[in-house]
């Protein structure tokens, strides 16, 4: 039912309507709280969009049909990047993207998107909700008036699509590929033009050698965009994005005004969502990849050794210069820092291990 | 509000004594739904206990007090290894615990728990959630009447405290040390004693030599138990335990009589506390490992390669075995180690490159 439906209906006589659908329920506790879920994705993109549609259906579920989430992808009501307007003004309650796509507003919100050498989603999660990362990103968001959220995790992307091979630093100068956010930032200081391409207009770009690279999610979205017609080498590791984090963004006054237990529920919905995809990911990018190399001939790539040391020589520089200009940023990158230094010591002894069992 | 009082009231007279409260909710919608939690914890037991009441919370909070569920310590209610039983027969409702104390029952539920050698965090949650492994748990459970759930996980464990040096497989000969289930089994067949003893009477059986050596979770709990006064070494990786999943179960017919609402909020409370706990874990371990050994003077030691080498053998023999024995393990150890090698060549090029980016 439709939120203008639905008041007709109450004004009119809504126990007489709910008497006729044959429920006994007094008219006031059958009003439904409807909100709108803006994204910045297309509709029902797998993984991405499903994870926005897969919180809707928690909050549907969980509340008996009693608290309802209309999701929009990209362009339906407002276009993807005015997801962070609209939640913010109350134009709708809420809204699902990354935090990375605000970072003309406030660019501290990149630290929970995406950093060059970050954190993997592990560690983000323990950061965001149990290191006090969460606390930042909050006094980050409030003067716009929204609530953040973790709402789904990438796991490490992959490093992108190349028409020639990356043997050193020097082949990324004058290099035109499609890397958004701080990761086009490294790019840019390596000699290259990081240029902004939407999602849909990657493939031809790449095609007519508009762009010569483009890095885009991992393999199971990488295969349906078919830039394995149009690139040779995919390389990896992802260390643009290690741990992408997706964000879900409430108003606030529209959280106010929700029942203590709608609260909990969408709360809770949504911190479901984050390791829902998180575990969609980890399961299905290898058959995808398999794919790619077996049936469309790809050239699966290590990114070399001194490059990445460089890179990552860059991307401290460009994480201090977004400190540098910003207090707030100066404040998320000393607690990121700090976490890193304590997260990275454990790692050594425990996950990093893990990871070599395959070889003992 | 206890149910006996609850029912007592109802029969009584509830609306009127609702109406004494100044609430207006009609008696039907307030009876609320109250179950019982049994756990294999010691009451409110940091971060497994604590999940536990987290479950418990989170339910409570989303359904608005409708359904509550109280939770018992290990011994208060069963003892701590009669939960599978207690909560099979329908004598409570829930419990909340770790698939390994039952491999007694249900050999495969180990699978469920840790296997040496076996998955993360990560990829647990991965095969479990998204990679087929659920279908097969809830296969091994049913004849039981239970119904289970990822309850929460400690991540990569540590190798366990001991009082000599381990240089070689050959000094794990003759070596009495705690360690439960299949980490246990591997130890024996490099001539170790594997002895079972209760998380309280640890410590006194490695003060009085009863013990050579022990395991028990990481730094977090490790500390709070104080093997550093009793014993020298703390040795990584946890080889026998590298991503111990809690598990949550419930009672078949005590779930099929909830209402849609109800089911959907108790399995989304319980997917929330897995992720919670262990961005708590990975948050919180680093802390209390730098506190042994800056203050405690504890020596941390890497299990030589060739041990851990050689452990493995020992572990791929143990799982084979199990599954020779059962039906159901063989079933499981089919897709355990199908899906290990599809997760292993997806870490590969990501994970195992992020985990470099350290020393780069």
């Amino acid at each position: 039912m439709k939120r203008r439906e639905f008041i007709k209906k109450a004004g009119a006589g809504a126990i007489a309507a709910g008497a006729a659908m044959g429920a006994a329920v007094p008219a006031i506790a059958a009003k439904p709280v409807i909100w709108k879920m803006v994204t910045t994705w297309p509709p029902h993109f797998p993984m991405l969009g499903e994870g926005a549609d897969y919180i809707a259906q928690l909050v549907n579920e969980m509340s008996g049909g009693k608290f309802k989430i209309n999701v929009y992808g990209a362009g339906e009501l407002v276009p993807g990047l005015g997801v962070f307007d609209a939640v913010s003004q109350g134009t709708v309650e809420m809204g699902h993207g990354a935090a990375y796509y605000w970072a003309g507003k406030a660019p501290a919100a990149q630290f929970f998107a995406a950093v060059p050498f970050g954190f993997n989603a592990q560690s983000q999660n323990a950061w965001v909700a149990s290191g006090g990362g969460m606390a930042l990103w909050e006094e980050i968001y409030k003067p716009f008036n929204l609530k953040p959220y973790l709402g789904g995790n990438t796991g490490v992307q992959m490093g992108g699509w190349f028409n020639k091979e990356i043997n050193s630093i020097e082949d990324l100068k004058g290099l035109k590929m499609r890397i958004p956010g701080l990761g086009g930032k490294v790019l840019a200081k390596a000699g290259g033009n990081a240029i902004l391409v939407a999602g849909g207009e990657i493939y031809t770009n790449l095609d007519r050698g508009v762009i010569d690279a483009t890095e885009w999610v991992g393999p199971y979205h990488d295969l349906k965009m078919g830039f394995y017609k149009v690139a040779k080498y995919y390389y990896y590791p992802g260390w643009h994005e290690p741990g992408t984090t997706l964000e879900a963004m409430v108003n606030l006054n529209a959280y106010e005004a929700l029942s203590p237990e709608f609260k909990a529920i969408l709360d809770t919905a949504i911190e479901r969502t984050n390791s829902w995809m998180l575990a969609e990911f980890e399961a299905k990018n290898n058959d995808a990849l398999n794919e790619l190399i077996t049936k469309h001939n790809v050239q699966l790539k290590k990114f070399p050794d001194d490059v990445l040391k460089q890179l990552k020589t860059y991307a401290d520089e460009v994480l201090e210069e977004v400190a540098a200009g910003d207090p707030m940023s100066r404040k998320v990158l000393d607690s990121f820092k700090a976490f890193r230094a304590k997260i990275y010591e454990w790692n050594k002894i425990t996950e990093e291990p893990y990871h070599q069992f395959k070889y003992i």
